[in-house]
């Protein structure tokens, strides 16, 4: 028998504390939908005692009809003063939620150091908060903040706060490893404990501090908690929180519990790369389960092993979750990693064909001028459609001119192209806040009219690498550049002594791929006015 | 009392596996020379049978003097063959290292799938490569790939391929968790059984593609492996290696156990930041321990009891590692650094003088900017000298224009510089291979009239960081600029939205630096002539 956990997702809300990480009201509303849509069973949308955005979600919301329960957040009331005239606890009810979190302290530390008042007068503040909650038919739960910490400084005192909250009639007691210092083994211990002490369901709440959050929160399962509490992506202030991405497929998949409903756990990637486009955060590639490399294989003898059967280097189907298998290209690799690459893109490939050994040829030769696939799919699967006649030929570049002036202080920096668009010549300058900001702002505008759905990608990362350093500034330089559209990412790769040629090269490809791929015909009669910016073609 | 436990560090070999990730043999140098400062016991330095970039670097690391060990890495031999005829197991041996590591297979399926060969006859092969290395007097370990999948599909096999190991006198049996598929628990009693069943001791390899990979390597440590393979910042192949920059301080802070030498710890924040600039991978800001923002406070709440006492919100005191706690936006880093640099120039600096204190606001207010001069002495030199009237104009640049352009293939790149040179204008041309190349160029060539000695220096090492990776190409960048004369090396920053004018800036700093310190006056006398390329100023 499969044991049912309950997964509560505080993206909108912790999830907001990372660093850089800011969500308008409209931005919460995409996410909250998409977590619907994966089927977590809490979304906590923020706190409205703390700021309008928040009130401004919880009221937009209502509109739709979630499956989820969407939950708000805030803290016990203010000590010595009553819970139904507190400013946050009204706040949190006039929001109209069916269920929200109070954070309390369990620390007696914290009570004396920060709250700055009686042991006995906290205990009052979480009793007469949650009763608040439940009194007015909210379904509450308990966010014993620095619960470990507090345990191991006096388990008495932790322990008789949980009891008061389970005495108010909280729904579930959520045990916080509020600094993310607590290891697996504690965690363990001190969740049996609570278990074996208190009746109210238990749920776990961790922050990724020592590189534990994932294990922290399996070790809360596996001791008898039952709600799970983290983010998409693991976003959250200091080293994040949690991260659901990892510990979804971790209890689903390897431990057997049921998280989510059927099928909907290969909604996983999509949902984590959504949250990360609109968060703008860059994904890191090897992100578990998720990340564009958590399945990728470099190396000679793995690909070889991984063509005769996935299990041998794969440690689940990466399609549980929504993500693909990807082999890359590298120097240290042989050419089946290039053959299998041409069959995942359905071209008549094998090691005897004729044109499999030119272009294996050529692969060579660019990666002997110092071209690196590995990082770089888009540009692999150009060359490879090129070689075998299937990349239609959407624009050709007759010329660019980049121009950075610099006078008396003053910076000025534009770019020329002229483009040949299905005979068509299209010549557009724009400029820049930097060369290559400017080669890309020429570049769309120049094809703006001609493929509308350009406007939906953008360049969402930039590398540059001296490739030998020891000629300085005469060495050659690989850039690497990241395209982005809303459910897809690639990434294209230029090689030259010249940064700028490198970076354009990458640029175009960048362009040609997404052209490609993402259906031109369908944007052609879309009416082009001035106000794209093309008076100057 | 306390355990000692083995850190065998494999950035250079198994970190290079990971996505975009290759360094030259320069670069393994100068990292493997960070490591041993930090005091890690062995430095798997790559394989010497797979490539010449290796093959090099076991080469050169020999004219140093390490406390740690450098270890090789490589298969056992190929089936149905001889030990001491195999390449591979030679190219160790010539390699002149004095331990290696040894992959073998321990999954019966692995053995069938991907090796091709009986049982036995992979047995054999485990026992012929060790032996042959022990016969050639050198530290042998043996890496069990895939050993807890292994374990689990056949754990009788698996044993007996470590017994086998273990009577060719392997120094070390190390399990890897290849796929990082293993959950703790499951660790925990695998390495538990094994050390019921073998005498040799044991290391954990881990990788985290459960997330995993920490709590894995402490899951084993605690069932009695005695050594921790990882790598810095977790680079590696997927979702990266079990990442040493959070295990040791886990195990050592919070475990008790014993991993670097005294006082070593504090380096790590230094290292794993060293090491992600040399490898061109962006370090993620809320990275656990080492991480610009892991003891970075946001809340206003938590801001409060921070200020009122750090351990409310702080699980280590962060200058443990090295790191240190951000409170606003910016904050004055290493001011002591700065301070000391000063007083290393003979300036009157100390925290109460007035021209300290702005000295150190214009240097809060760059970094601000995404300057960081901790690899850039030669900026942060020239800054403070300015600050102090010690820094004599030699030449002010009035503009300068770079102009790229590319005309049915053909490339050229051109820079021109105005410069004011003690009064006298100069205004010169040249063409480069690419737009750094030709700034260069036109700058030498405007001086050398002034500075012949500056024939003496050339730029040894160019290279760009996207600093903000959100905004793509409007991201800002920061270029450092290596340069060297005869006997002296030297680095300057530049910083722009621009890249072509952050490596201006860097190149301007690069040569002021150099006139200052090499003596200007007794290079005026020497004449100049037109083969010096100076008609067209």
């Amino acid at each position: 028998m499969t044991m049912n956990l309950t997964i509560f997702d505080t993206t909108l809300r912790d999830g907001t504390q990372g660093e850089g990480i800011s969500l308008s009201a409209e931005d919460k509303l995409k996410i909250a939908l998409k977590l619907d849509a994966l089927g977590v069973h809490y979304i906590e949308g923020g706190n409205p005692g703390s700021n309008s955005k928040d009130i401004e979600f919880f009221e937009r919301i209502k509109a739709y009809n979630l499956q989820a329960k969407i939950t708000a957040f805030g803290s016990t009331r203010r000590k010595f003063s009553l819970a139904h005239q507190d400013a946050n606890l009204l706040r949190i009810k006039e929001s109209g939620v069916h269920a929200a979190t109070l954070v309390g302290k369990s620390w007696d530390f914290h009570v004396h150091t920060a709250l700055q008042t009686t042991l006995e007068e906290n205990i009052a503040m979480v009793y007469d908060s949650l009763a608040f909650l439940k009194h007015n038919g909210i379904e509450a739960m308990f966010d014993a903040e620095h619960f470990f910490d507090g345990y191991k400084h006096n388990p008495e005192y932790a322990l008789a706060v949980l009891r008061k909250a389970q005495e108010a009639g909280t729904d579930w007691l959520v045990l916080c490893d509020t600094n993310g210092g607590t290891l697996p083994g504690e965690i363990h211990e001190i969740v049996s404990r609570v278990r074996t002490e208190l009746n109210a369901p238990i749920g776990i709440h961790t922050h990724n501090d020592c590189e534990l959050a994932v294990a922290n929160s399996l070790a809360a399962i596996q001791a008898g908690a039952r709600q799970v509490q983290g983010t998409i992506n693991g976003y959250g202030e200091r080293c994040g929180n949690a991260n659901l991405c990892s510990i979804i497929p971790n209890l689903q998949l390897k431990m057997g519990y049921n998280c989510l409903p059927d099928d909907k756990l290969s909604l996983l990637t999509g949902t984590a790369r959504f949250v990360s486009e609109i968060a703008n955060v860059h994904m890191p590639v090897g992100q578990p389960y998720v990340g564009n490399a958590a399945f990728a294989h470099k190396g000679g003898i793995h690909v070889s092993a991984i063509m005769k059967d996935s299990k041998t280097y794969e440690h689940i189907a990466p399609e549980l979750v929504g993500n693909k298998q990807r082999i890359l290209v590298s120097e240290l690799a042989g050419q089946s990693n290039i053959i299998s690459k041409a069959q995942e893109l359905g071209l008549d490939v094998n090691a005897n064909n004729e044109k499999t050994k030119q272009i294996m040829e050529r692969i060579k030769d660019l990666e002997h001028q110092g071209y690196q696939f590995e990082g770089a799919d888009a540009s692999l699967e150009l060359l490879l459609r090129e070689a075998f006649g299937e990349a239609e030929e959407v624009f050709t570049v007759e010329s660019f001119k980049m121009l950075v002036e610099n006078s008396q202080g003053t910076l000025r920096t534009e770019a020329i192209v002229k483009l040949n668009v299905g005979g068509e010549q299209v010549y557009t300058a724009a400029e820049g806040n930097g060369p290559v900001n400017a080669l890309d702002n020429a570049l769309r505008k120049a094809l703006v009219q001609f493929y509308p759905k350009i406007k939906q990608i953008h360049l969402s990362d930039y590398k540059v690498r001296v490739i030998d350093e020891k000629d300085a500034t005469a060495a050659k330089v690989r850039v690497l550049v990241e395209s982005t559209s809303i459910d897809n990412t690639w990434s294209t790769v230029g090689v030259s002594s010249n940064v700028i040629e490198a970076s354009w090269e990458a640029l175009v490809d960048g362009i040609r791929y997404a052209l490609l791929n993402m259906g031109k015909l369908d944007a052609i009669d879309v009416p082009v006015t001035e106000q794209h910016g093309l008076v100057n073609h």
